[in-house]
Order: C-alpha cells, then sequence, then structure tokens
C-alpha cells in the first residue's frame, strides 16, 4: 500500500508544482487505444506501446477528463488511508455527491482504468475491487492486514467448504505455506469434491474455485502465490473452448488489462479437461454447437493461442468438434479424478 | 441425515416387501404437474396438493422411470453412507457407468425432484449440491461435522471476507451465537461495506451474501438460523422488481420447488432498497426499462404478492416507474447505510 499511496502523492505534488510555476496543469496518460495494445511475444500477453494522451487543463476539452482523474485519484488516497473498500459502482454515485459529474458508469470506469495505467497498479490496490468472489482451499497459512485483524492468521483449511478470496484475504500476509501448487478449477462441484477426495493432501496443493472465468481477485491472488511462494499454477477446466480460455486468461491476461502488468502468469499450465483427454480417458462428450464453433474460430485467430501446444489443443478441437466437462470425469466414479486423472497429469 | 436414510431404507423395505409378496413392486410420488401445485395463503407459500403418480413395474412404459428413481435413492443412501457430495450433473454422468440411462439432464433432474418430493427432503440433504456457493460473515460459532473436522469449531468471523455456505457448513451444528438477526444482501460491494463498517457488530447480525438471487443452500442456513436459533431474517436488495423477488423467493420459495416445505421463511422481510426510500433517502435512480417493466406485471399477477405490504411496494414501482441500487446508498458517504439507513429500518 505505502508504494501506491507514494505514487498518488508524487502525482498530487507535480499538479500544484505545475500550479505554482503559473502553468495550466497536465498529465500524461498511457493510451489505452486499440493502436496502443501490443501483443509481446517474448512476454506472452498484451502491453501498452509507447503512445501517451495528454490531458491538459490549458484545453477546454480536457477540463472535465482531468478533474475527474485528479478527484478519482484524491477518492484512491483516501481509501487506502482509511482502509475502505469499493466498487466500481460505488465510484460512479459517489461522485455526483462531490460534484464531480459523470455521464454514466462506463465514464468513470473508464477514468479509474486510466488511473491504473498511469500509476501501473491494478484498481484492487487502490481499494477498488470487483463483485465476484472467488474461493480457495489448502494449507497456507495468512495473516490479515485489516482493521480489527491485526496479528490475526488463519489457515486456509479452516472451513472445509472454503474461503472467500474478497479484499482482505487479497491483502494479507503469506505465513506458512504447506503446499507446492496451486490448481484453479472452474466448477464448484470439482472443487468441493477435491476437497473431500483429500487432494489437496495428496497433491499438497492449494485448489481456487473460479466458478467460469477467474474473478480479478483470484488471478491476483494465484499471481502472488506464484511469485511470493513460488508455487506452480494449474489450471483445471472444462474440456471445450470456454474452458481453454479460462486458462488463457490466467497465462496471458486480456486485451482489456493490457496497462496493468502485475497479474498474469506465463508459466501457468492448462491441464485439462483436454481435447486428447476424451479419447484417452473414454469421457462422455458432446458434439460442438454452433457458439462452440465460432468460439473456437475466435480463439484460432487470436494471438495468444499461436504456440504449438495451443495450436495442437485447437487443432484438435477443431478435428474432432466434441467438448466434455469435468464432472463427466464421474462416469468413472467419483474418487477417480483424485486416484488416476490427476495423479497422470502430474506425473 | 439418519431420518433421511431411514426413510430411504424404509422404500427399499417397502419395494423388497412388494417383490417378496410376489407382487409387482411399485412406488407412489406426489405428482409434481402444474395442476397439482397449489398456492396455501395461510403458508404463504406454494405446497403440492393430493394428487400422486403411481410408478409401477406392472406397466412397461413405467418401468425406465421405476429403475431410474430406485437407482437414484440407492446412490443418494451411498452418498450419505460415505459423506460425498455431488451435483445434478455428476448424477447425470455416473447413472452412465451403472448401465442406468437418461435422455439428457433434465431427465435425470427431475427423477431427483421426484425422490425429492417422495422422501419431503431437499437434495441437499441426499447429498446433491448445487454449484453456487453464498458466504456468510458474522458471530456464529459452528462445529463441522465431516470428515476430518471432527471437533473443529470456527467462528463465523474467521475471515474479514467472509466463509463460503458449502456443504460442510449446511451440515454444521450451532453452537454459540451473539448474533441476534440475519442480513441478507445482494451485491457483493455492500456485504464487504457492512463488515467494514461493522455492520455484524452494530446490529448483532449476521451477514450473508447471496449474490443475485440466493442459492438454495444461502436459504437452507438462513431458514436454520430462524428455525433452530430464532433468529429474525431482513433481505436487503437494490431497489427494483428483481430486488423484490430475491426477498420473495427467500420468505414464499418457488412453484418449481412446492414439493421441499423446510427452506421458506414466511416471517423473513425486505427492508430495502424499498421503491419509497428512493424519494425518502434521495438516492439517484433509472427509469424503468422494457424488462423492468415486463418483470413488474409479472409480480403483479404473481399470487405470491397479494398481501397489502406487496401490494403497496409494486403499486409504488408501478406509478414512479424508479428503481435504484444498494449502492446508490454511497451518494451520501460510504458509512450512510450503517449510520443512517440500516438504523431507521431497524427501529
Amino acid at each position: 500500500m505505502r508504494d501506491v499511496l507514494v505514487k498518488l502523492e508524487a502525482l498530487g505534488e507535480s499538479i500544484c508544482v505545475q500550479l505554482e510555476n503559473g502553468e495550466l496543469p497536465f498529465i500524461d496518460i498511457p493510451s489505452r487505444t486499440t493502436s496502443n495494445i501490443i501483443y509481446d511475444k517474448a512476454e506472452g500477453r498484451f502491453v501498452l506501446g509507447e503512445a501517451r494522451t495528454r490531458r491538459t487543463t490549458s484545453n477546454v476539452k480536457h477540463l472535465r477528463a482531468f478533474t475527474q482523474t485528479v478527484w478519482m485519484a484524491y477518492m484512491a488516497k483516501r481509501l487506502i488511508e482509511e482502509g475502505k473498500s469499493t466498487t466500481l459502482r460505488d465510484l460512479y454515485y459517489m461522485a455526483e455527491s462531490y460534484g464531480v459529474k459523470f455521464k454514466d458508469q462506463q465514464e468513470s470506469d473508464s477514468i479509474i482504468a486510466d488511473l491504473e495505467a498511469l500509476l501501473g497498479v491494478p484498481r484492487e490496490q487502490l481499494r477498488i475491487f470487483p463483485e465476484e468472489r472467488a474461493t480457495v482451499y489448502g494449507d497456507l497459512t495468512i495473516k490479515y492486514n485489516v482493521q480489527g485483524y491485526e496479528k490475526t492468521t488463519l489457515n486456509l483449511t479452516a472451513s472445509p467448504d472454503g474461503v472467500a478470496i474478497g479484499p482482505a484475504l487479497a491483502g494479507a500476509e503469506f505465513q506458512n505455506c504447506g503446499a507446492e501448487r496451486v490448481i484453479m478449477v472452474e466448477s464448484g462441484g470439482m472443487f468441493t469434491r477435491l476437497i473431500e477426495e483429500r487432494a489437496h493432501e495428496k497433491f499438497k496443493a492449494l485448489l481456487i474455485h473460479t466458478a467460469g472465468q477467474a474473478p480479478r481477485l483470484a488471478r491476483q491472488f494465484a499471481y502472488r502465490l506464484r511469485r511470493e511462494l513460488g508455487l506452480p499454477v494449474y489450471v483445471f477446466t472444462d474440456g471445450d473452448p470456454w474452458g481453454a480460455h479460462i486458462a488463457m486468461v490466467v497465462i496471458s491476461g486480456s486485451a482489456n488489462a493490457a496497462h496493468v502488468d502485475s497479474i498474469v502468469i506465463p508459466d501457468a499450465k492448462w491441464i485439462g479437461v483436454l481435447p486428447t483427454d476424451i479419447e484417452e480417458y473414454k469421457l462422455p462428450f458432446e458434439k460442438f454447437n454452433e457458439k462452440d464453433w465460432k468460439r473456437l474460430h475466435d480463439l484460432m485467430a487470436d494471438p495468444r493461442y499461436q504456440s504449438p501446444f495451443w495450436r495442437e489443443q485447437l487443432k484438435r478441437f477443431e478435428e474432432e468438434g466434441r467438448k466434455s466437462e469435468q464432472q463427466a470425469l464421474s462416469i468413472h466414479g467419483l474418487s477417480y479424478v483424485t486416484e488416476k486423472y490427476l495423479p497422470e497429469k502430474f506425473a
């Protein structure tokens, strides 16, 4: 938090200095337009190019956006100092009471994205959190860093249903970790199955339930586990183009968030259900429907899917037009996933 | 669990007895067809009428459904005995490996609903759980009742982000409770706000985040808090027809689940955002769109909405065509909800 405050103060100071020098103040913000979003092959993700947009009070057309940006930075500083959490929606409403006008939430969301790009931090570090919550389970002891929980530690096996990954857990300190890997799991049914079959012990794993596309807080949490604890990250989804893309967003992020770099995990691995698993594990499958085909063709044209591994996966999908779910493994019994499928994946 | 096993054994025994007597066995199942779903005004909810459907092996057309029902009962018994959790989807897949055919998941879901009606218990007691997870926070100490957690207790303030309401928490024993009411909260942003503003202390409340329509496990959990601990239940949603209906489903249940009685909370209260709050608390609002109008008219025709309180609410919506969100309260500052709005609601 300290370094974010420093950045916010530097921003405020640069504006004050300009004013004191009798200049009309401006801010240079990394441009988030499509032409400045570049796929970085070496890093395997989207990044912003060098283009910057000047938002200057010397141009009357910029005044509104300049004011909005400064107000947003002011609010972020207050939120951090007071340890309060908000959402994108909150800030849109709160602006009104400060006399700062946004024509709709899209406009205020965009100013928040500008601030992320300007400061180089995800908005969660500005205490602006998404609504979606993922859940985590496994042998990691964390220490909370929020009011009323000073010095409180919690082992993330405390509840057999898992603990929500909200603002508090996202900012918690990692203390002791008995786990050696992270498995992100798409469906709630499979998450509960893995806990009941003691996958966290068998595979020394922290399990994260993403409930579809991983919420930003879940990705940031997994990212911290990778960076701070060195745990490899595996993504376990349904075997269809949508599941593949859950893994890809963990690995490569999205073009929309090209301006936020501290959340992609380039060496995370998609372990299944792979299109080749359908035959290998004799899984029941369904034929692709029209939406699946469209999604597959979108992915085939996507720069993130051009590595040999991903081209091979998409090719198999294309050749066979078959999809299968995590829960299809139940055809061989409820314990099959932990007794046969995952051991072979990790072998 | 014990009484569910007794019911399952009685079902099995009745079939065995019929077979031993040389009869072709049958099962009489409460009919779930529309004509047998009745709105019970006194109870304020849908119930099943007296009609029953006989599923008999003496009719070759019934053989398939009879076998499916018996297999499902067999699986439920095994799941309970082994303490394993499944989902509707799992069971559909698992049937295949037992040589029991379902033409699609809809067919297997329907057999599970038959079994719920036959035994008079929700499917969660048969260890069949939904994917959706709600989250709970507040001063309640529970004792888990699952393998590996024998004698483990947890206070539900253990994590400031809340604890997931999954199969384990749903079946846990309530030990000590410092809370005096339950507040079910629609949005994740408001849930986090209430925790940060210490609403659980100020209002001695257990907070449940429903994330939209309350998942079945959240409703069952709130129901247990009402029945076992006597806590009154309040529902706090957005101020629109969709929010009203989140409250109504907690209060009155749904026609689809008329055959499951142990989950409605007839004296739960919708505390807001009420249509009258928009003016009273000077909340920013939006005009109803076409979908909102359609939804409102659906509700006005719904037998559950004919009490004076609900007619009044819907009338206000109709007169003004305005909706407002929980988070719109942020226009008066982040603490307004706990310093002004909720105290007035509970006064």
